[in-house]
């Protein structure tokens, strides 16, 4: 269940684009209109605001909120006001071309991969193809080093089953070869991508259960012994993408704020990404995890008009 | 350019699906009536036609097929009759269930994954799925052994950029790396089956090209030198439907008439599968190399309704 808040009054989309059109116009912008207007709409919603808009002002919404908006509030809206796959095919591309290939950065393809629909990666690729001259599998290919490669390529091609269907024989032979690969530490083997790239995620969930039971760890503290690189940092979260994505994306929301400094790019993706998908889990994941409430901690590291649109994704009555 | 042959003026579905059951009604059926139709409407007419026949009758079509005709007739209508991605799904499962694993099989899976358009052999996945319950990924891991397993599900996973894009400095770095892998008789490596399931087919033939001018010799003559088991020919199978389709199928329709028998199956696939899309070029190719005629070889080796359909949808008139 999301957090995002619909009234139960929603104006038209031409209402919503006169809206945010006179919240654009004169001097300086009325960015208290922008939040009231598309951080409570659903992506159906601001999908017919998008055409709206256009139709129109014979303008792009988005290259408007761009020059109107700026910092950190500016690309929330951006990425919220997206077509979802367009979001996610830009994000994949920042990831690919951005210079440091870490953890945060490689870690948006395995949750696009692995935390989103069949259906919504197939139309990631589609558009990533329409925007970048090129499929996301060969910019995988020539962005990351191996064996991380060869894992993110797997993991975006899949199309897994959708329905819940277990086998729990399956679960059982499989949950063998996982751990035969993690004993001796092959994290870039045929077998072990092959499994975690083919399965459906209730499969796989099974399997992960067999595990514990069959070995008395979880699969990713086990994989604690095979070391701490990339590939070991990449498969965590592509365990945790599959078998619970709101625990991964409350330690998103955790990593993004904890220390000194806040990582506004993976703070933003986390709200605007899950706020119609999971972000009541995701809440209750993080104070599992932390013992404090999701909702100070961005209140706490966030400020102005960024901080009100994600507390306004987060459900707050902000104005 | 196909061979199907579409006259100027097409009866409308509901007339055409009302011609079908009154071709069906009564004892016998009329089978020239049912040729007439279907051997001269093109996919989006034939699904017009299924979908106006299940609304006027309350009934399938394609079972009314099913339980009206009967032998190799009856299937290369039901395959025609098919939307193309079903068609292909089905294609794919029998060829995985089939005891036999052999290359007249497997090789339905490379023509879906590397002769059709990127988008086809996304529908082709999700009919799959919709249809056996699992993904086409999993019955192939589950079916086809080692190391072949791993080409083809790395070809079907695929989802190449669409557009004519060729670098030539990628074409001549990349000729490096297969004649590398064939020198060294590592067909089934990462690098190898990277290349070839991620490129685009422009770029591919480039690459092929380049090959043949650096090393004197063409890729798949070369490959010969790596032995003649079932992956050596799934892969000279993927290399000629990346770089001529039509040469594959004329080899097609040539190996399953060629000595004692015929190979029915082989034959109403290449025929149903290119007779819209290069039927034309595929004819060129087999006069090039068998120096006979293909519509004389089909002639030659079918009869019956079955003969007079393949002919129909090879352009001739036969009513």
């Amino acid at each position: 269940m999301g957090t995002l808040r619909i009234p139960d009054f929603v104006p038209s989309p031409t209402q919503d684009s006169e809206t945010l059109m006179n919240s654009f116009r004169g001097l300086g912008t009325n960015e208290k209109s922008v939040i009231s207007v598309l951080g409570h709409r659903n992506a159906s919603q601001r999908k017919k605001i998008r055409e709206t808009y256009q139709q129109l002002y014979n303008k792009s919404l988005i290259d408007d909120i761009n020059s109107e908006l700026s910092g950190d509030f500016r690309k929330a809206v951006v990425l919220w006001t997206y077509e979802p796959s367009e979001r996610d095919a830009r994000l994949a591309n920042e990831a690919l071309k951005s210079k440091k290939k870490i953890i945060t950065q490689l870690q948006v393809i395995v949750e696009i991969a692995c935390a989103s629909s069949p259906d919504h990666l197939v139309a990631v690729r589609q558009t990533y193809r329409g925007l970048f001259n090129c499929s996301l599998e060969e910019d995988i290919a020539t962005n990351v080093p191996m064996p991380v490669q060869k894992v993110l390529i797997g993991l975006v091609r899949s199309y897994r089953y959708d329905k819940e269907l277990v086998d729990p024989s399956i679960a059982n032979e499989e949950s063998t070869i996982l751990r035969e690969t993690i004993r001796t530490k092959q994290l870039d083997s045929d077998n072990f991508l092959l499994i975690l790239s083919t399965r459906n995620v209730h499969q796989l969930r099974a399997t992960f259960e067999c595990y514990k039971q069959n070995y008395g760890f979880s699969i990713d503290q086990d994989m604690k012994s095979c070391g701490k690189g990339l590939l070991e940092s990449i498969l965590k979260v592509v365990i945790w993408c599959i078998d619970s994505p709101e625990k991964h994306f409350a330690e998103v929301v955790r990593a993004s704020i904890v220390g000194i400094g806040t990582d506004e790019n993976s703070l933003t993706r986390a709200i605007v990404t899950r706020a119609e998908v999971d972000m009541m889990k995701v809440r209750g994941e993080y104070f599992i995890a932390n013992k404090t409430n999701l909702d100070s901690a961005v209140i706490g590291d966030t400020s102005g008009d960024y901080m009100k649109f994600l507390m306004t994704l987060l459900g707050a009555k902000v104005y």
